[in-house]
């Protein structure tokens, strides 16, 4: 999971979609289908294939960089699964992918204390000469305190911010502090600093800093960029703190090269009455290069490849053609418009789509398009997943995932099923993002979760897109 | 603090030293010391400067392994720091101990499934060849399977260990657990490996391996020994379990050098009316290279050093002289014997001696000597305790720290302020032992307890050598 929160944080219009309080009735007109859709998600209560899913991608893959011969290796390994589990049909879609690929990286304070501090580079960061780049830091505890600076006041000075990110169960806090570190090191440079760090983006305590993408301004200079783990920003605010000049040597070495080739792996069901008409659900199968990508996303590839499997499990094909989408390029941000690109020609066809990318908690929330506006359907899809511990969100989705948000943009309306992250954040993007995190009962909920939505959206007619109204 | 729980593991007959349930009375013999204690416990429970000592020598010192130019800053800082507080006198003690550098420390598996380790070398480890050592792997994941093979049987192999250790709040997993690391890369050369590793004595899931000392069989073959993180373990497990040949690089690149020169710092409280006899309390000053020491054991260094400010603070001294030892190479096993060397002539003057060297936690517990023969004693002393929430402990105290077991054996008696350690072994001996591991206020309640045991033994005249009998 990368920049959701603020990729799209466009804020949606709330549709009221209020759902009442009525009693199920045998007469409500999706009862069927309710129940098929609760089949399916008391058998993933029971056990789901999602475990020994993202066990195997992780064991047997790992660290899988979009476009990295591992990356390569993951795609194949998602062939392979997609083909053993009885999927109807397989596709692989290519892009190009920038090559950034991570060099040593190593820094110490100097003086007055020496002392060793654990960083890792951001994601497109350029180095620091190969010896090291030493200057005297400038610490700012709030990122704004930063911005407040004037142009030349950090002259030859590397920058330091140490703002934390909240903890919320919704990752909301990294989307509040996502600024800091994708948009620091062009503030930085822009005062005259020579270099920039950032605490980690991470609510944990330990000495495994936070990697990320960041962005240049394109007119300004380009400045080394670096995350502290979280022990390390606080010991730099302890020395900072002592009002006195604090010097840190920095080495980086990234380096760039020719583009890369990423794959997205299509898993497909074929639908028995509409096979035109697509449901989109899946997780992305790159990761950053530190760990082993468990829970972004082997989580969500596990959760959705399962939910097919599920679905493939029944005796008939639902209606609608259901996808599974792995995305190749998430955390660089490229996989998405290579998506909507790659199926422009068909985004009226695209009924909705929904991606899994916050880890492998449990579903604590389903938000559906604002477009929707049968009632009954919202509201037997609410019966079908509550049981499961999933409460029907009272405001429309806003995004549907990084990797749906172009087609989206281009008209294809997203649904949301919210995870428990309030963990997700002390693992993310570090050394830290391993099986261990992950539970296998969390998985089979959120598999319960997802197949009752997947079924219910594609085994019916339901559209969510708004009704068009004529121009006034 | 390293290996209290097996170099200490005598086992010690119980005296019975059970403390009956009798109400207080006005006629207590120890009414004076034990109201005095508990005066000086209320007033370390409001606020004591045991944090603002870790800060500082973690912020200005940070990690100092015994004998470094670090170590040496150690001791100015803790010299200067007595001297400040009014410590009636301040020595250093010198002695030699061994020279080992940690270097670079890498590991991959490279067949059949490519994926980095994060490991790190155990102390006194020898190098691999600078280039590293490839080999299969054979996992064991209980230590006595490895023990079961026959020589032999791991020619040419890595072998690796993932036994995990108990959780515990006493820190006995740590101990049931240690002879995996002190003596496996011993016994698995003893069987033909060419090297060895093992799961992290650690009961954290983090990329964080845990270093400590081993031991080499003199007469054996010396291999290189590294730990694991927890995760890397696991990963390891999950591949094996696959049944497929795996092959491990790594590369641990230690030094030996001559001997350097460790401090152990005294600072006195001199005693008003028997200045001779002496009460020992302290911590280590040393600490593993990879963190800031902050849990092992600066907070052991402060909370100790801040119990003697609170004994300087009162307008007597008391009756005994009370030496707090900073004692200077622990982690290595050179600091007691050194410290009984020095002190040889003067044992039967030594009352009795207690060493903090389990963290930052509450202190729960307290363990007296099998001496001690003054149940009256015993009982206001646990009267002076509780209130802080700390328990008399029914059975003798086994040791009273590492540094100490030496003059211990000597015939100094030792006394067991036991701390909360449920969480210790997350950081212990790894990066992560760093300050955000304490709380001021459990901190304080250690101290609170450290203050009315030294106080209520250091201003008494109470024995706690066991009387002697006559020989039949």
């Amino acid at each position: 999971m990368s920049l959701t929160f603020t990729r799209g944080s466009v804020i949606a219009v709330a549709m009221g979609l209020a759902l009442s309080g009525t009693a199920q009735s045998q007469t409500a007109p999706y009862a069927a289908q309710q129940a098929a859709a609760g089949q399916l998600r008391d058998k993933a209560l029971k056990g789901s294939i999602a475990f020994e899913l993202v066990e195997s991608l992780t064991t047997e893959v790992g660290a899988r960089p979009a476009g990295s011969a591992a990356a390569h290796r993951a795609s194949d390994w998602a062939v392979a699964r997609f083909k053993a589990l009885g999927y109807d049909k397989v596709t692989v879609e290519t892009f190009p992918v920038p090559n950034w690929q991570r060099g040593i990286e190593t820094a110490e304070v100097t003086v007055p204390y020496p002392q060793k501090l654990f960083i890792t580079a951001l994601g497109g960061s350029v180095a620091t000469p190969p010896l090291g780049l030493s200057a005297q830091v400038v610490l700012f505890k709030r990122f704004d305190d930063m911005l407040a600076q004037p142009e030349g006041s950090l002259n030859g000075k590397i920058a330091i911010v140490t703002e934390r990110i909240v903890r919320a169960q919704d990752g909301g806090g990294y989307g509040a502090g996502y600024r800091i570190r994708g948009l620091g090191a062009a503030e930085a440079a822009k005062r005259g600093a020579v270099g920039y760090m950032l605490r980690s983006l991470g609510t944990d305590s330990h000495r495994v800093p936070h990697t990320g993408s960041m962005t240049y301004d394109p007119a300004g200079t380009k400045i080394p960029a670096a995350a502290l783990s979280n022990p390390d920003a606080d010991l730099l605010e302890h020395m900072t703190d002592r009002a006195v000049p604090v010097t840190v040597k920095m080495i980086v070495t990234p380096t760039f090269g020719p583009d890369l080739e990423a794959r997205t792996v299509v898993g497909e069901i074929t639908g028995r009455e509409k096979p035109e008409e697509i449901v989109v659900i899946g997780g992305h199968l790159d990761s950053w290069d530190l760990a082993t990508g468990a829970i972004d996303d082997g989580a969500g590839v596990a959760i959705t490849m399962a939910t097919g499997k599920q679905i493939l499990d029944r005796a008939e094909r639902p209606r609608r053609t259901v996808r599974v989408v792995l995305w190749g390029a998430e955390e660089i941000f490229k996989a998405g418009a290579a998506f909507a690109k790659a199926h422009a020609s068909e985004v009226d066809r695209h009924i909705i789509g929904s991606e899994s990318d916050f880890g492998g908690g449990k579903v604590l929330k389903l938000a559906l398009p604002a477009g929707l506006t049968d009632r009954a359907f919202a509201e037997a899809l609410g019966r079908a997943v509550t049981p499961a511990g999933v409460l029907m969100e009272r405001t429309p989705a806003l995004g549907g995932g990084e990797d749906l948000m172009e087609i989206n943009a281009m008209g294809m309306p997203v649904a949301s099923l919210r995870q428990d992250g309030m963990d997700y954040f002390d693992w993310h993007h570090s050394p830290d993002d391993t099986l261990d995190k992950i539970k296998a009962t969390d998985l089979d909920q959120a598999v319960a979760a997802w197949s009752a939505f997947t079924l219910m959206v594609a085994d019916s007619a339901v559209e969510f897109r708004a009704p068009k109204t004529a121009a006034k």
